[in-house]
Formats: structure tokens, C-alpha cells, sequence
């Protein structure tokens, strides 16, 4: 198969692709790194990455910054950060991406598990993970020929320990988990479905 | 108490505020209509309204417009609407109205089914009504001196049939029961919760 993956240089993109590539054509896509660049809170950056690609089989998101930070200085212009990068970013990967990909093939997006188990300071991400697991059920019913989507909503990860002081208490998943989530997004039969790597 | 209720005059704000009116102060808030006018998709307009009101102990908000209509040709500028009016506008009167509500005061926002619960065409309000939900489930855990947070995520009500085609088999919902959830949510103890009338 010929898989874009979307921040295939990050914590988690990277060892995705690690597990892809032995088996699978992979088009390794980053804001500054990668096979090609896409910026994708730019639908036109997301509009020239699919001309490029040409036709493929899955799409693979690791990609999109969301605001963390105290409810009380929150503003819109802080949210809109989460809104315009890991929420757009990524659904438009979707509504662009859906016009090239092959029949019978598969979007994966990552959302996260403050989705539905929140900590302080994630009231920006736990709505924009969120929004990405109904956006993915609702689009299921609607993607034609055979054309899945999931999102995977992992925990802290173990690769990311600057994280954990603000999670007291929950527990980092182990990266294997993780990319196993992905890989059942993709080889795996399930669509409209949130994969949990907790 | 004060209770501002946001889209007051529409078909769930008009029930809404007759339940609550008999032993509430309200003050009736539309986009033309009501005691005082808000544009909920501007933060100036929001803030405008907060500093009229004054203290409050209670916001009710059933205002916010979404996108409905298929993936297949939805574009950036079509999910936006969505997010800018129903999750936005919903967000930002918490962001802004957190500064203004008294202590144990209460937020209740409107969501919709469709966010656990997709039909055709949903691929937004999906997204936005969970991104809702996941707001208050994060925003409850910082919100402070008692000040409380709920969403009602109603199924598509018995007042408006104009739905009823769209979403075939779902069961259309009494007001009656809508209206309770509002209740619940202002009188009751309850903060973070999705408060479901289906």
C-alpha cells in the first residue's frame, strides 16, 4: 500500500513509519521534515500535498498542536490554536484527502484520552480530541467505496515524560501500545471507530 | 437568581425560559430579539453583554448554528461555520462569563445526540457537539468556588419536524424531557456531565 503519514517525524510518527515500512510504501510528510512539507493548517499546503502524492491507499495522522493551558486566562484566540491546528488541521486532511485516496482506503487521525478522562489544563485539548472522535463516527457513515476512518486516542505517551508531572497518577502508555493502534486502524477492518492506546 | 439565557426565543430557549421564569429573574438574550442582543460568534459582542448583565448565577445557552449537509462536498469554510457560531460562541460565554458568574454559579451549553449518535450529514455537528462535551468534562475540573458546568445533548426534539426525515427511526424527543435536562443542570448538583434527553 502507498501510506502519507502526517508527522512522520514526531514521538509517535516516527516509529508508525518504523512499522510500515518494512511492508508498505510510505510518504513521510512534516511541517519542515520528510519525503514533502505540508503546513496543514493550510487547506491549500493540504490541497498541493495531495497533488503531489497522487492516489493512496491510507493516510496516517500524528500531526496538530493543541493550547494547553488554565481555564482561567484561556481566550479565543488560545483555543483557536488547538482549532486551527490538531482539529482543522487534521479534518481537512479528510475533506480534502477523501477527493485522491483509493477505494477501500483508510484515514487515521489521533485524537487523545483527555477526550473523555480530562486533567487540569486541557480544556482546549479535550474538546478538540473530542471533536475528532465524533467527526470520524459521523464521517464512517458517509466515506463510499469501502473508505474507513478511525481515530486513535492514546494516553501520555512513554516517549513524551515531559508530560507526566501534569498527569499525576495516570499511567503512560507504552509505545508498542500505541502503534499497535494505528496499525489496526490500518489493516484492520474497523472504521468510525475511537482506538484507545491507554 | 439572575439567569441569562441565550437564545432565548428559539424553539428549546422559549421552553427553557417558561419553566424558569416563575421563580428566576431572567434575562432573555438573542440575535434580534430578547431584553438585550449578543452576536455569540464575536468574544467583543459576548464581553458587551457580560458587562451589561453584571453578576449573574446562572447562563443557559441554546444558541449556536451548525453545519448540516453531506462529506462529500464539505469544505473548510463549511465546517467553520460550525465552529465559529455552535462551538465557539458556546465556548467563549464560559471563557469570558467565568470572569462575571458568582461563586456556585452554574454553565449549561447544548450539545446534541448526534455527537455519540451520528446520521448522514453530521460530520460537523457531530464534531462540534462532542467538542462541547469534552469542554465541560475538562472545564469542570478548573472552574473554582463551587462554579458548575453541564451540556444537554438533546435528540433531535418533537418542536422541530423539519428534522424528522433526516434522521429516520430516531425517535424524536418530548420538549418536556429537553426542558428537564436544562433543570437539572441549573438546580442540581451535577458539573462536567453530558446530561442526555433522548
Amino acid at each position: 500500500m502507498k501510506i502519507i503519514i502526517i508527522g512522520a517525524t514526531g514521538t509517535i510518527g516516527k516509529k508508525v513509519t518504523a512499522a510500515l515500512e518494512k511492508d508498505h510504501e510510505i510518504v513521510r510528510v512534516g511541517a519542515k521534515s520528510g519525503d514533502l512539507q505540508a503546513d496543514i493548517t493550510s487547506p491549500a499546503s493540504i490541497e498541493d500535498l495531495f497533488k503531489k502524492v497522487g492516489p493512496f491507499d491510507a493516510l496516517v495522522s500524528a500531526a496538530g498542536d493543541g493550547h494547553f493551558g488554565p481555564l482561567n486566562t484561556m481566550t479565543d484566540k488560545d483555543f483557536r490554536k488547538g482549532i486551527d491546528s490538531k482539529l482543522m488541521g487534521q479534518v481537512n486532511l479528510v475533506l480534502i484527502g477523501q477527493h485522491y485516496i483509493r477505494p477501500k482506503g483508510s484515514f487515521t487521525l489521533t485524537s487523545g484520552s483527555v477526550s473523555g478522562d480530562p486533567a487540569l489544563l486541557t480544556a482546549n485539548l479535550s474538546a478538540i480530541n473530542a471533536a475528532l472522535e465524533g467527526f470520524a463516527r459521523a464521517s464512517a457513515l458517509e466515506l463510499h467505496d469501502g473508505i474507513r476512518i478511525n481515530v486513535v486516542s492514546p494516553a501520555v505517551v512513554e516517549d513524551s515524560p515531559e508530560y507526566f508531572p501534569f498527569f499525576p497518577g495516570f499511567i503512560p502508555v507504552s509505545m508498542e501500545r500505541v502503534v499497535n493502534a494505528y496499525i489496526r486502524s490500518v489493516l484492520g477492518p474497523d472504521t468510525g471507530k475511537t482506538i484507545a492506546a491507554h
